[in-house]
C-alpha cells in the first residue's frame, strides 16, 4: 500500500561563510529548525564540517568556487566579521547575504564603528584617525594620555593594539602598526563590561536577549554572568542600543555591541566600545539559559523565519575554556547544573578556545 | 610566531546506525561534546546524514561495509531496536557496541521482553506465546477476551498487532500474523500511559529522568507532559523500574519502558508494556527542560563520559508534529515559550514525524 505523497515542504540550505565554533553552533541551531548548512572555509579540518551537510574548502577569493557555493544555497550568512568585502558582493550579487554588506563594512573598520555609533548618538570613547605619525602627534594632543592607538581592520582578542602612556610611546606605537590606517581611542577608565545582543528578523522585528556582564582574562573573554548587577535602567539602555544598532544597519541575524560601564558620580554610564555583525561568544550562555539560543535566533532571521521572545529560564554562568583548561573535560560533565560544550578542534594550543561550560542554577527573581 | 603545539586531545567517533530523527538528534547531541558521528543507514537521504562527520549507505547485511564501518569508529550505538542481530554481532566482534546485544535481544522479541519484565518482578500483562492457532485457542482459554494478539518482532505504532473480543475473531486475528511467531496479551484496561526513561553509564551508574505522561493519537505519541499528574510513590516506583532495567540488561546508554497506569481500589498501578533499548520519543522534551537531554545522556554513557544529574529546570509538554501537522511550521516559531525542532525531511506523508515542539513554563514546584 503506497500512501499519498505531498509535495516537499520547502528545504532550505543556509551557507556560512567560516568553519570555526561559531560556524559549528550556527550548523547545529540550523539543524534543529530542518536547515541544511553548507560551510565554505579555507582550512581542511574546520570544526563546523563535522556538522554540516557539505563544505568546501577553498580561498575567500576563488570566484569559481564562490560562484559555485551560491548555487548550492538559498541565502550566505558568516561566523566573523572579516569577511573580504570583495567576496561578500561577489555572493551577494547571486544570493542574498545576511546580515547584509552594511553591517560588515561598519564592523570591519575602527574608524566606520565609531562614527556610526557616535552617529546614533551612542556615547563611546574619543576617537581620531591616524595614518601618519604627524596625525598621532595630532590625536594625542586633543585626546590626551593615556591612550590606544589600533588598527582600523582586522583586530581582535587585543590583537593589534598599542597603550600610549606618555609622549615617548608614540614612535613605537606607531610602528608596531606596521603601516596600517589606524585609530587613536582616549582611555576608558572602566571597571566592567557587559554586552548587548539583538536578533532582527527580516521583518525588521527585533529581540533583544538578558544582558551579560562579562570578564576577561589576557584579553580573551573567560566568563559571562546573567543576570549582570546592574541598575534596571542601565540594563534597559543596553537593550535599547541593541535595537538601535541593529535597526540603523538594517542587520538580519544577531548583533552583539560590547559595551564598558562607567561609574560615575552621576551613576552608571554605557560606553559603546565594539560592534560584532555576528553570533558573539559572550552570548554563548543563551545555549543552556535560554529557550531559543542566539544560534537559533541567528539562523532563523537569516532563513526569514520568525524570532520569538527570548525566554531565559535560568540564571548562569558562561566559562570559556581556553587552551590547556580543556585538557580534562570529564570532571565538567560530571557537575551537576554544568553543561559542557566542545567545539571538535583536534589540537590544544595556547590561547585557542577549546569549549565552555554553562552553569545553571533557577532565576534569583523567581525564588 | 608558531605557538608550541600540545598533543591532540582524545577525539572519538561514534558510529550510529540508523539514520531517521533519532540518529540525528543523536549526532547532534554528540557534536555538543566535541564527538565526531558517522552515520550507517540504507537509505540515501537520511535525515541524520546532514549533520555527521560523514556517512555509509549500505545495507545492514553488507559485511564489507560493516567491516569498513568499525574501522572508522570507536564505538557504535544504534537509534532502532530492530538492528538484524547478525548486523550487531559481527559489528560487536569488532567495536564496542553499546547498548550491548543483551538489551538488543531483550528489546527485539516481546517474548523475551515480558519474561524478562516478569522474571524482575515488574508486572506486565498476561502474556503466552503463540506459534499455531492451536497455541491461541490455549491462550485465550487462560487469558480470557478481550485480548490482543502481537508479533513477536517487528511492531511499532501499533503495526502487527490485533484486537481479539470473541471467539470468531480468533482465525482472522491468526491469519493476520502472517505465519510469524507471535504472542498474546491480555487486554489492559489502562486509561493513561507513562514512560520512563534511565541512561546507564558504562561504570554502571544510572540516572533517571522526571517521568513523563504520554498521550497517543491512532496509536502514534502525539503529546508527552512532564510532570505527570502522579502521585509520588507511583512516580519513584516508574523511576525505580528504570533503574532496575538498565542495570539487569547491563544496559549502557538510555533505555525507555513504557508504562500503563492503572487505577485501581488500592491505588495506583504499573504496568510494563514495552522496553526500547535507546533513546525513545516519550523523551524528546528533555530537550528544552533539562539542562542534559536524553540524547545527550546517551552520546556520553556509550561514549565512556561521565552523566550528571538530570537537572530539570522548567515544566513542559512535548507535542509530535505528524504528518500535514508539520505544514506550516512558522506559526510554532513566533510562539512564546514554544520551541520547534523539525527533522529535516523532505517529504511531508501521513502518519510521518516531521519534527516536535517543545513548550516550557516555569517549574510549578517552584512557583
Amino acid at each position: 500500500m503506497s500512501d499519498p505523497v505531498s509535495p516537499p515542504s520547502p528545504v532550505r540550505t543556509v551557507g556560512i561563510l567560516g568553519g570555526g565554533q561559531l560556524g559549528r553552533m550556527l550548523a547545529l541551531a540550523g539543524a534543529r529548525l530542518g536547515l541544511k548548512t553548507i560551510v565554505y572555509c579555507p582550512e581542511a579540518d574546520s570544526p563546523a564540517f563535522d556538522v554540516a551537510a557539505a563544505h568546501v574548502i577553498a580561498a575567500y577569493e576563488d570566484e569559481t568556487a564562490l560562484a559555485a557555493f551560491a548555487e548550492t544555497v538559498d541565502v550566505v550568512t558568516y561566523e566573523f566579521e572579516n569577511v573580504p568585502a570583495a567576496t561578500a558582493a561577489f555572493l551577494d550579487a547571486r544570493v542574498p547575504v545576511r546580515p547584509g554588506t552594511r553591517s560588515l563594512a561598519v564592523a570591519q573598520d575602527r574608524l566606520s564603528e565609531k562614527s556610526f555609533l557616535t552617529g546614533l548618538g551612542i556615547p563611546t570613547a574619543p576617537f581620531r584617525a591616524v595614518d601618519s605619525l604627524d596625525d598621532l602627534q595630532a590625536a594625542i594632543a586633543e585626546i590626551g594620555f593615556p591612550a590606544v592607538l589600533k588598527t582600523r581592520r582586522f583586530g581582535y582578542d587585543g590583537k593589534g593594539q598599542v597603550k600610549i602612556t606618555d609622549p615617548d610611546d608614540l614612535a613605537h606605537a606607531f610602528e608596531a602598526m606596521k603601516g596600517a590606517p589606524s585609530i587613536l581611542e582616549g582611555w576608558v577608565p572602566f571597571r566592567r563590561e557587559i554586552s548587548v545582543l539583538t536578533a532582527r528578523g527580516l521583518d525588521g522585528v527585533s529581540v533583544t536577549f538578558d544582558v551579560p556582564e562579562n570578564e576577561h582574562s589576557r584579553h580573551i573573554l573567560k566568563f559571562s554572568r546573567v543576570p549582570a548587577d546592574l541598575r534596571p535602567e542601565t540594563r534597559d539602555a543596553a537593550m535599547v542600543i541593541g535595537d538601535r544598532v541593529a535597526a540603523a544597519l538594517d542587520h538580519v541575524g544577531v548583533v552583539a555591541i560590547e559595551l564598558f560601564l562607567l561609574e560615575t558620580l552621576e551613576g552608571e554610564r554605557l560606553i559603546a566600545n565594539e560592534i560584532a555583525p555576528r553570533v558573539h561568544n559572550s552570548g554563548h550562555w543563551t545555549e543552556s539559559a535560554c529557550l531559543v539560543s542566539q544560534f537559533e535566533a541567528h539562523m532563523r532571521a537569516v532563513a526569514g523565519l520568525p524570532l520569538s521572545p527570548p525566554t531565559r529560564h535560568s540564571d548562569v554562568e558562561m566559562e570559556n575554556l581556553i587552551g590547556d583548561e580543556a585538557r580534562d573535560p570529564e570532571r565538567f560533565l560530571a557537575e551537576a547544573g554544568a553543561s559542557l560544550h566542545l567545539y571538535g578542534k583536534a589540537e590544544i594550543r595556547p590561547g585557542r578556545k577549546m569549549g565552555h561550560v554553562n552553569r545553571i542554577r533557577p532565576r534569583s527573581d523567581r525564588r
